[in-house]
């Protein structure tokens, strides 16, 4: 086996495997597409790796990806820049971004607080948050509102009420994402806590949002 | 979304997204854990790309994956260079290395025929396998066996049949690897066919592997 794998056929099948979710098999089998791939496919992939290392840098005012030292959003004069939304991961400004449906600014956190991992308030973005609501605040232009949208998980909810703590009285309104049964879903393969959380977040039929 | 989307993301998405199973969302994931992995994660996957496609060549004899003219099996002269193991794929060559069980050498087809896909005889190394078999009895040592091991699948098993045909006369004997119900598998659960295939390849308790 040892003279059988030849080294650059070891090293990308390993480098491959370091990625989440990319197991030895998949690992195998991406090498070998890569190996028979048009030379045009394995070189925009590395060179699209390259570049994504080089080019692109965390926005220094949300912490979300950019190309820039603030981010589209956050140059975006067109956007409400009073009001804000929390976040976990980049990618959940994308797939907020896809509704359509808020025009405000966002902080991403780059985590969540969870003590098991050993990932404290002071490894994400906190700090950062709290200084910018500050700044809006003696600035004269508080934010009117703070949407906390992190997971719906143990982590994410730990993380929303620690937030809620440490920005109560600093903005207009701090607010949590609605929970509930995902639309299309069923209420009879619900989870116990998805259909209380249903249940306490119910409005009267008419009731707009706000 | 247009804005949002900055240049090098989209593009490593998309590269990523070329993969053989490898979804929008999977890319998505990749790319975000790029961007925040170790600088040195990122630059050992794309140079392990780059040194696969400069380094690693096919076996001039046997199209098994190579950093030499031949491979490492072809030049290896402790191993029988007259019984020959035709497969599919080069990771075929390295599962049936794990088991130690063969100790002759290979041919890569690259591919079954499969008509449906447009895949003929032309487009696989078989040209190159019937001149190999030639050449070895016109050099007065004979292939004194050839293993069909290509895939049971309908695909595999017509690459099979064409090969034993184009083969018979010219080598010792042509042979098939067993289809039969995998160890550790259970009857009750396998197909008719694999269990048609299980009873046609019986053999007496005692009988011997050749």
């Amino acid at each position: 086996m040892a003279t059988l794998l030849i080294e650059p056929v070891a090293k990308l099948i390993e480098a491959f495997n370091r990625l989440p979710g990319i197991g030895p098999k998949t690992a195998q089998r991406l090498t070998y597409h890569i190996l028979r791939a048009p030379d045009a496919e394995a070189r925009a992939l590395a060179s699209a790796l390259v570049a994504v290392r080089e080019e692109v840098v965390f926005c220094e005012r949300c912490f979300n990806i950019s190309d820039a030292p603030l981010c589209p959003i956050c140059r975006d004069g067109a956007r409400d820049q009073a009001r804000m939304c929390v976040v976990e991961e980049p990618l959940d400004v994308l797939a907020l971004e896809r509704t359509a449906e808020f025009r405000g600014v966002y902080h991403v956190l780059h985590g969540a607080i969870s003590p098991i991992d050993g990932v404290g308030p002071d490894r994400l973005h906190i700090a950062e948050l709290l200084r910018r609501v500050d700044e809006a605040a003696d600035a004269g232009s508080p934010f009117t509102e703070v949407i906390l949208a992190t997971n719906p998980t143990l982590e994410g909810e730990a993380t929303a009420m620690y937030l809620d703590e440490r920005l109560a009285g600093k903005v207009g309104s701090v607010t949590r994402i609605a929970r509930g049964i995902p639309v299309g879903g069923d209420l009879e393969y619900a989870d116990e806590v998805t259909l209380i959380r249903a249940l306490q977040g119910r409005r009267a039929l008419g009731e707009r949002p706000r």
